[in-house]
């Protein structure tokens, strides 16, 4: 008897019709004779209506406020699909982050999670009973209410499979699986059956859409064996999605290039003619990084007499604030620069693929295939599995479907 | 320095404009001086939306689920409140009924307060933040997320005004007193500026939409100083609002009649030509108080040939649940009975004051001046300070304009 995690994302909860669709799914899978934990966001919409009304009253919300806010979203839909699972005539039971207990630390809109006690799924699932979880949530050692971030509902339900020790974490989505790139913008894009572990990591980190980086970066740790599926699929089709591997020996038969990812809601901080100096790189992301706010790529460039340009990316979200904490810093004399320049109007797009190091030449195909399209970079980063270059975000769909093309990303490997 | 315990209803809290309303008018007291803790409801119609959707899942949600889905409302509100309020320069923080510690029973949807553990909301308000905590809600022994039944904002503030001793607890709605009788009904209707305790619990149980009874109950157990108020007043207006005593001779200078209370959302159940005898009472509300539904008025009409007709009167909603005991109790051979009647439009109104007993001719008059009008009375109860007949629900404004005229109640005393 297999214990199974599932995840549902806000647009599978998205209508009470939805809900329903839910739960026949889960019902397959209970009579199949699974033990079923199930994980649920908030209906689609659901938790940007919550914020925007906290944001209607304040500019700045107290993060501990809108984490109690936001948290309603998943309990409504917990709630209702124990009801759906009840009324099909099985037995299911709700519990909040906190009721689980889905121990987090305080960082209140972004809280990571420490640790789970297990006892109280464990004990409804020794009953027969279909456990329901509010993903995105949990609860400090204070009894405060913490949320996870956007998109942690991927993670709770990782965390849980690995607390829990489950056979399989399956993530519902509205994708099939894991594809080399979004199939909205390249209509070639292929499924992957198979994805390795640091692949799909690079590819959430740089954006994918399908799983959230912490929730692989949390599988990864305890290897936990996660399967990306759709839940717009018949239930009986069993449909295989794309699978994440560990398995080394797998990883040689992959294709060089396994996909490529972009992230739309990235912003540029470019601080100007800073004085090059040993700390200068702690002087700058040093406060950035006090102020809770994540920096993603950074690049500095070949100073001259002395000075240096320094370029980090932040979430979109975040650079009116990290644009502030480094003025602050400069006009109380920490640093000095001749200019500090924020931009929105920039993506991210990277080759993601293993062995992509020992494969020279793959990241001048990458550079030459945008220069021909005119399209200028403004940064890049590499890594042992992926090349990540910083553009307008006009050229986004351009580059994503260029670049698929000339890897070859529409042939099967 | 008073500690003062203040209530918002949901059409006060209905909108971002309405909740900034509220946190003026507690800045407001909280800039006299005062202690403060803010009691919320859900914003108007969110409490039903949010049972909607369970319902649109199943005709008898799970009232544990049922209770997980509908708490969500004032945590919302409680949340927007502090933010509001932090966004007026205040030290403010939510708690949920569950962070307080509202110690309830586990009897979902209709929960009981058991007790209040106020050292979280002690602790705050030494610090001088004003505490907000989500109404209608509480927790059970296990953790399990309970509500108080409809209107239990009110219960949880009084509640919480008891536990903490406070010097007074505001009732804020959306009308700036009690009445005589409903002035959308009476137009010539008046605000009394105390009524007695007793008479407010009438009122209360009687329907008036001002007060939840269980709050009232809970006021007269504990002597809380219980004050209703207008939620859209200026607050600086300082408007009296309606007292509600404790003091016996100030009820000795009360008129007889203070007022005209009805209830809309009564039906009628009857079982006709039930064999009379004894413990008959208990095998026919014995069942139905197991089903956990409250009854109200009950009335045992005079039989014939050892057979008598049996009615009372449930909320509309548990009419069905109480008809469908009735037959499963009579189906099991637990009673014989001609027939098993249920009528939802029917209706309840009452005079309500205090000395009435001892004023003859005021139950007389009453049914005078209904039945001039050709209102036909299907039920009568009576107690130390009120008279309640059920009529047909069509005659429900007709009655209550035509006893307030009767009664005088339009002019002062």
């Amino acid at each position: 008897m297999a214990l199974i995690v599932q995840k549902y994302g806000g647009s599978s909860v998205g209508s009470i019709e939805r809900i329903r669709n839910v739960a026949r799914r889960v019902a397959y899978h209970a009579r199949q004779g699974n033990r079923l934990v199930v994980v649920l966001s908030a209906m689609s919409g659901e938790t940007n209506r919550l914020l925007g009304l906290a944001r209607e009253l304040s500019s700045h919300p107290d993060p501990r406020e809108l984490d109690v806010v936001a948290s309603t979203g998943e309990q409504v839909t917990i709630g209702l699909l124990s009801i759906a699972l009840q009324e099909m005539g099985l037995k299911a039971k709700s519990f909040t982050g906190g009721q689980v207990w889905i121990h987090t630390d305080d960082a209140y809109t972004k809280a990571r999670i420490l640790g789970i006690d297990c006892s109280n799924i464990d004990r409804e699932l020794s009953k027969g009973v279909i456990v329901v979880v509010a993903g995105f949530q949990g609860m400090d050692k204070n009894g405060n209410i913490t949320t996870l971030g956007r998109g942690g509902s991927d993670t709770s339900a990782v965390a849980l499979a690995a607390a829990l020790k489950a056979d399989e974490c399956q993530i519902y989505t509205d994708v099939d699986g894991v594809y080399t790139t979004d199939p909205r913008i390249v209509s070639e894009a292929r499924r992957l059956d198979t994805v390795t572990f640091e692949e799909m990591l690079e590819m959430a980190s740089l954006g994918s859409k399908v799983l959230q980086i912490r929730s692989v970066e949390f599988a990864g740790k305890y290897k936990v064996k996660l399967r990306v599926l759709s839940s717009l699929d018949d239930p009986e089709s069993n449909a295989p999605g794309t699978l994440i591997t560990y398995e080394e020996n797998q990883v040689m038969e992959d294709p060089i290039i396994s996909g490529i990812a972009y992230a739309r809601d990235e912003a540029k901080v470019s601080i100007m003619g800073v004085e090059d100096r040993p700390g200068i790189a702690h002087a700058l992301l040093g406060p950035v990084a006090d102020a809770n706010i994540d920096v993603d790529m950074i690049v500095q460039n070949i100073g001259e007499s002395g000075h240096t340009d320094f370029s980090f990316t932040v979430n979109n979200t975040e650079l009116d604030k990290a644009l502030a904490v480094l003025n602050r810093e400069h006009d109380a004399g920490k640093f000095k620069a001749r200019a500090i320049l924020g931009d929105k109007n920039i993506c991210k797009v990277s080759l993601v693929g293993i062995g992509m190091r020992t494969h020279a030449g793959i990241a001048s195909k990458m550079f030459r295939t945008l220069a021909a399209e005119g399209i200028n970079i403004l940064m890049i980063s590499t890594s042992e599995i992926k090349i990540s270059v910083v553009i307008e975000e006009k050229y986004l769909e351009l580059a994503v479907r260029i670049l698929h093309k000339a890897f070859d990303l529409d042939k099967a490997a």
